[in-house]
């Protein structure tokens, strides 16, 4: 599977920031997110996040928020967002068939909604530096547990370059004056 | 496959006292299991425990029999549990059909239990930071024989949270109360 | 898959002198695709090169070059050297069925030339240590991709004895002297 | 798959006094190798030994040679061994239908031997510890290769228990106390 603009949606878990300071790499989950975000809204994909029980775990990381101009929000109580009440009619609505997938934790609410996207038939692209949890082994596990349901596990470089295609148009151009040129030199852990 | 609290059960291979001391993170192996296993019949999720040849090896660890209310006990000779006379039939009677299977040794009897289990058709779940042998390369493989097989690896926290599936009942607040709190700050070695 | 000289073609991508200095190994990448370069001639396996938009990133990396005899050229603009127009053509029309794949940036146009590859019904080996990215752990995730999309991971050891087959005739005798001696005391490292 | 003793045959490849020196756990290979051929020949499972080119390379290790009753013996020159006159005949003349293969070089010779095993339609057993090259990582490569094609990679342990089954007959007995016991003190490298 290749990623698709046309046919891509980011989905964001739970970065709030009542779970941030627990998180291994977190700071680099929401800059990751942030940074696929823009790149994402600018080439029209949609953008989505969720927030679990936001009375007790808190909002959304304030600079992802700020990076974003209108994401969709979405509040759950369900770990798995896909059985919450109306978001599988609404992302089915979309018609987007290639979900990329991030945020926390990697184990609990992320692979959960992943495992049921794989199971609706969704193409799952776990980004990798922008999914953690307390423990980075266990984040791992995630992982492999997404791979063998199907998933794919990419890095946001690869699905901006995909979503991008090629180099001669003044898209490609704009996108990497703004996003690619900064990630290039920037040092990054893979879970 | 997501684990369902409704159709799992919880296998428990040969954590004996004469094993215990050779194993790599045996001590482990045995808190967490007695960790899910309380997790488990609070939950109404079945408790096995098997024993290999007790005569020689000794009984289950104090630990692990304290911690559990009451489990159904299955004492071997075969290294495969699901070839001991009564085990099979007795197992297809629960109805249950996701097996989390962990214990020791990961690379004998635990491999063989789980892989006679994946060719009968069980949905097989292997804990992985309750599960060891003497040398923690060779459990490795062994969970990668069982990946192939087509079980998945989880951990413990991964399994609680797939049986609760939400977070706002009672159910929850008392699990979250009793168990998923103090695991959250505890440090693991998932093999 | 075992690699058959009559029906491979070796594929280096963009191995061009203005991305080689950001490159982790990719000094080791240029000499390892030089080194089965010369294999590949010397059996008579189609070398090609390709360079993405040479007018920004230079040419190919000169010794490179100057390992080869007759390498076909391909310039290109899309990342995925596939989708460039009259490449699809002219691989299907030279009958080889198996791609040995290599270059950099290996989550860029390697890994989106690869998967094009794949779905397109070649076989594709992609040669560990001639695959090359800037972050050699995005450079890893690539590889998990295109092993998940069918590729297999090779070296160019296990190439050059492939397309060999046997000890006993003048062509091993011949490659043996020119090529595997030096290569079996050569440290490397496989991304 | 199970590996059964009755269905079995344990195939070493090339594990000759010429090739020993440069290889990274020559030594265990041949010692575990041994190790495994002294338990299947109590179990009356076959064993084979390859030699690549002994003009060259040198008779077979003599302490894997003393360590043996009766192995059979192959002088080969194709680097698969399955490709050799008579082979392929031979070994399904055993009704053999589950190899353990193990031995030198891993990425050359064995490899091959593999996927031509997997081709032809039987269970591979990849033998990791006594399985070598040069350069460990490309073993690495080499036994990522044989899983895709469907092998397992398995420990001499593994092998041996569950040929052997169960724990309270007398052949157990012999093989725990001249075989089992010895072994699990040991230190091993898996690669």
């Amino acid at each position: 599977m290749r990623m698709h603009r046309d046919t891509s949606l980011l989905l964001v878990i739970d970065l709030q920031v009542g779970l941030l300071p627990v998180l291994e790499f977190g700071e680099q989950a929401v800059e990751e997110a942030s940074w696929l975000g823009g790149v994402a809204e600018a080439l029209d994909v949609p953008v989505w996040l969720t927030e679990q029980y936001p009375e007790g775990l808190g909002e959304s990381a304030p600079s992802l928020l700020a990076s974003l101009e209108a994401p969709r929000m979405w509040r759950k109580t369900h770990f798995n967002a896909h059985a919450e009440p109306g978001f599988a009619q609404a992302l089915a609505a979309t018609g987007c068939r290639q979900i990329v997938l991030c945020g926390a934790e990697a184990h609990i609410c992320v692979l959960q909604t992943g495992l049921a996207l794989c199971e609706a038939g969704y193409g799952v692209a776990w980004l990798a530096e922008a999914t953690s949890s307390r423990r980075r082994d266990e984040a791992s596990l995630a992982r492999r547990r997404m791979e063998q349901a199907g998933a794919q596990v990419v890095s946001a470089d690869m699905v901006a370059y995909e979503w991008l295609e090629r180099c001669d148009d003044t898209r490609f151009k704009d996108i990497h004056r703004r996003f690619l040129k900064e990630r290039a030199s920037r040092p990054l852990v893979f879970t």
